[in-house]
């Protein structure tokens, strides 16, 4: 999408360790327009799929998966991430190694909410390993739910999850695709 | 607002402790259209505040936080809750003491994103003590913004502090406010 491109050319910064800080648009402050953008592309990409759930992960996952659901007419589900070992009531449950935070935890979604009538559409700020992704995708599994895809807003490619995903037969729509970042120079390369 | 009491009496769940669970349309799994009316109304009572800035805490507020701004066609920012001391960066900082989780952590907004030229809503999910409320307004106060008011999902009257903060002089708009509920009967009595 270009207008994601071009606004992550204008406020995005490069940062070492592979990190795009973006958090003037996408992830502390959300520019809802753009978002909103996002979700009427994803409507456009996934629109015979008959989407009746948008799943996402807490907390910068909510704000585009919001955005995302009101073009579908469904409800958004959003995993919560924890540290408990003990939850209460009947959840889905699945492990998730977080890129940013360098730690494992875990992520749960109430069985109440996705079943195997559902056909859902996976939503995320970010894809880099896809390890969130993974996480996500057990628990549709999990759920005997049937997967229509992925939606990202960026992707960064070079890191190969998106690309993993895809050769396991995923599809896996980007709105922005990174195969290339510098953070000496600030240079930012779209596939 | 009589859709949103509606729903609460529908699908909200009364527990020990003064808990409401209303996780099946607000805080885990979310109904967008309903959030989407929640701005709608805040947009008619807000209309004439000149808003520039939604403010909101991570991660529940963010869902009620997006389909709010879109009605105000300015940006959604939301505070994040850490543990950590030393940030990076340049933050507003202030402390609430959860409720729900029963301990205080620290909230924090980047000072590239709030400054003196903004009036700021601060929307909720929920407001029952006030503390998040607090630590927003703290904030708000900090970047020497203007704070036009408080928008909230469910105020939980009985614990008195939105009474606290209407008492300061402070607005505070909320779409139901639970008066009296029991967990014994599952009754739920609005104001």
């Amino acid at each position: 999408m270009r207008k994601l491109e071009e606004r992550i050319l204008k406020d995005g910064k490069v940062f070492k360790g592979n990190v795009l800080k973006v958090d003037s648009f996408l992830n502390h402050q959300l520019d809802v327009g753009l978002l909103s953008d996002i979700g009427k592309e994803l409507k456009r990409l996934y629109n015979d799929c008959d989407i009746t759930k948008v799943l996402t992960i807490e907390a910068s996952g909510i704000g585009v998966g919001c955005m995302v659901a009101q073009f579908f007419d469904c409800p958004l589900l959003f995993a919560k991430k924890t540290k408990t070992i003990n939850i209460k009531g009947d959840v889905y449950k699945s492990q998730v190694e977080s890129f940013t935070h360098q730690c494992v935890y875990d992520i749960i979604v109430s069985k109440d909410f996705i079943t195997s009538d559902d056909t859902v559409l996976i939503v995320d700020d970010f894809l880099a390993k896809g390890n969130a992704l993974n996480g996500l995708i057990d628990i549709v599994n999990q759920a005997g739910a049937k997967l229509a895809g992925c939606g990202i807003a960026i992707e960064k490619g070079f890191q190969g999850g998106g690309d993993k995903l895809r050769e396991q037969g995923i599809r896996v729509e980007s709105m922005a695709i990174i195969d290339k970042m510098d953070d000496a120079t600030g240079e930012i390369v779209f596939r």
